[in-house]
């Protein structure tokens, strides 16, 4: 692996194309924290195989094309040269591109959402950037679900962009106990491979096991952390009575995922009481997705990652009595 | 009294265990402000009286869970001594307890939920003074507002926890105006006992006279501003054309009673024109109220203290024109 | 126009009375960020017609009361000195007063309403600019659309204060792809200029000139951006679908004319980057109106300038790379 990785290295610095490729293959790793082009290259491989086994390859594009824009605009902006050759200006415009075609229908105004939600999204990072620093926590994934957010909640106001796989406004009610049925191994087991890969909105079994090659090449500790917050997220869920077909479509995993990874294999440094810490946050980040699936009813929109980000940085925070 | 207090401060610091108890008291005295253990005794005496006055004793038990299960993770976190020993990991955690027993029905799930909200409470406030230190303005309840709402919203995703108490989502329609009745002296004498005691989700005169007492042996000004905090807000709400039931039910005034101790007692060093401003204030604490009660319609969660957090976060980061 | 102003400056120094008019002038002129009092009397003038024309004439009363009672708060509070007498602790104040009467219906709790909201914009002025110049930021209207959202959501509480032109909390749906016709050149030109005017909550185009006038008097660039927001604003929201209607009523375009002016003539040192991206977020700030409109939708108040604020910080907190 690490033979690769120096061959590529060295090959990305020597041509500015290639060394373009390798920023915007970082960008991809980073949406898991992992500053590594062959991660970004599985994820992509994830991704592209999820989109065409779902019969949506335009998601797959939309990634792509989102990324490319968000690496373009940061060079244009002069961001700092370290945070640009780690992909930190690529992560939010690959979810944004990702998530457009996911719940809007093509037509030629998405293209020109997605590239522009792209472009944006580097704008959402800096701005994020600059406010969050001021208590040393990381945007994490806040400029893609802002950006994300205001261009899904927009399709309803424009003719030109169709939010077809929105849902309508509905009203507050309180779930149907039949919807929480008793669960089976085999569903436990698709709730947890599917949960990390919501992670990029697929739920996909080939792909949640693509996803996990890509953080292991580059992290065991991430890709434990990633099974271990699904396995945590799948039981908290499950316990506390939520919809059976929620659970094992991974939509309450994916974000308490990021949060196990962010808690535990990447912000802090790993003890005993981080790993209690961690569970406890990823727990709690089951009751956020619960939380803000309900809050966001009347506006018709997903949360997109916003559980992780709210439940991450409450426990990033307080992080100087972790050191 | 002083001679009580003296003792107690001996004792307690003799013990381990009553200096736990002495840690816990004061978290409740710091509901409204007051680092002083006979204050919480006499705010548990309140919680006590009321609980069990409206035929529901888990919520002062919740209360009494969630308060210990707070101090205990604010040891395991290593928070600052001084912090600690004046209660200000506690009243969080407090009021969460209080709260979830007072909107969900009573379910093995709903004490878990009560220990971690407790928990995370401590998470959430020192995340919470992490960000506000930057300006010198204190955390407030907030912590206690985001980690009940988003319990509370959660309770709508998760069978196992019910919102007995919770209405279904509704739609914003102005108010009736046959809602709005002329009022006697005795109505607005209970509207202004029950903003005192809705500080602690109680409507109960009893519980409102106890509190008093509770703030009069500690601060003789925190308990002529809550006074004063009741008796603006009641007239305001009623000129405004306010809902009566709301008014007597004390349910637009606890904010403002708040408000009152805060800026005219707490934060602010008395004089006329803190007078003045207080006044203000807490005459703007009412509309935030009434403003959050229509914001909050569509969730069918309650505004807990969150008008007074915002309206006080508003009449304090100015605060440098005051000093 | 430098005689008149020299003149005028002069006078206004040597009378404590004209000089709290020119205080007052000049917040009106820092709506759209001139500290020009001569722009803030073609702004007057402008809105003393446009409520004429429309029927209205509480609107400009309402905006007159709001200010001079922002303006006696400020100094009550014992503001900076500089900014008081540039008038930035007016422009709040003036669009409350504004705003309140055009959508409250008159009654004596809606004076004491404006005399409130105009007070309190100067302590949420205080509060928004000392959090924001933690990044070098302005405040922008954020105060205005904080205040006037209270106000008028309370509104639906208070039966005293009538929201008669507010609409009832609607149901998220898309729009219907009809009520997106194609556009007439005078329907582009109405378009534009509405754009301008309705940044004061007017659809007026003789209004609309005067602003201009107005602008033009103190920057043209200012004027020159302003258009140039307002044609970007409509032909994007044309492209995009969006409603005709909004379009032509300027309901689309008041916030991008604001960013505009913001990012191309305020904030940033013009140069071609600067241009582009300044068109880039007008552009977004169209789709931040039509996000806001439907996130509003539920809640039944206006989004007011708040799609102008929340996309000039995001635009503006990375300034670091214009500079």
């Amino acid at each position: 692996m690490n033979v690769v990785l120096t061959w590529w290295e060295r090959r990305s610095k020597s041509s500015k194309a290639l060394g373009f490729v390798d920023i915007n293959l970082r960008g991809i790793g980073q949406v898991m924290f992992q500053n590594n082009p062959l991660t970004g290259l599985l994820f992509l491989a994830a991704v592209a195989w999820g989109s065409y086994a779902a019969g949506m390859p335009q998601v797959g594009i939309g990634g792509l094309i989102a990324v490319v824009a968000a690496s373009s605009t940061a060079q244009w902006l002069r961001v700092d040269h370290a945070g640009l050759a780690s992909g930190l200006y690529g992560y939010n415009g690959y979810l944004v591109g990702l998530a457009l075609p996911t719940f809007l229908a093509s037509s030629p105004q998405l293209w020109i959402y997605v590239a522009l939600g792209g472009a944006v999204s580097v704008v959402a990072t800096l701005a994020t950037a600059n406010v969050f620093k001021t208590w040393g926590v990381a945007a994490l994934t806040a400029p893609f679900v802002l950006v994300a957010w205001l261009l899904l909640l927009a399709s309803f106001a424009f003719s030109g962009v169709d939010g077809s796989a929105l849902s309508y406004g509905g009203k507050v009610t309180p779930i149907d106990p039949a919807a929480a049925n008793p669960l089976h191994l085999a569903d436990f087991v698709q709730g947890i491979l599917h949960s990390v890969s919501q992670v990029f909105l697929k739920g996909d079994t080939v792909s949640a096991l693509l996803f996990l090659a890509g953080l292991a090449v580059s992290s065991l500790a991430a890709a434990a952390f990633a099974l271990l917050g699904a396995l945590v997220a799948v039981i908290t869920a499950h316990l506390l009575g939520a919809e059976s077909e929620l659970i094992t479509g991974g939509l309450l995993g994916f974000s308490p995922v990021l949060t196990a990874v962010a808690l535990g294999a990447v912000f802090y440094r790993p003890s005993p009481r981080v790993l209690a810490y961690a569970v406890v946050g990823t727990v709690f980040t089951v009751i956020v997705q619960g939380a803000m699936n309900v809050a966001l009813t009347p506006l018709a929109i997903p949360t997109l990652t916003a559980p992780f980000v709210l439940a991450s940085w409450l426990f990033l925070l307080p992080r100087q009595h972790f050191e």
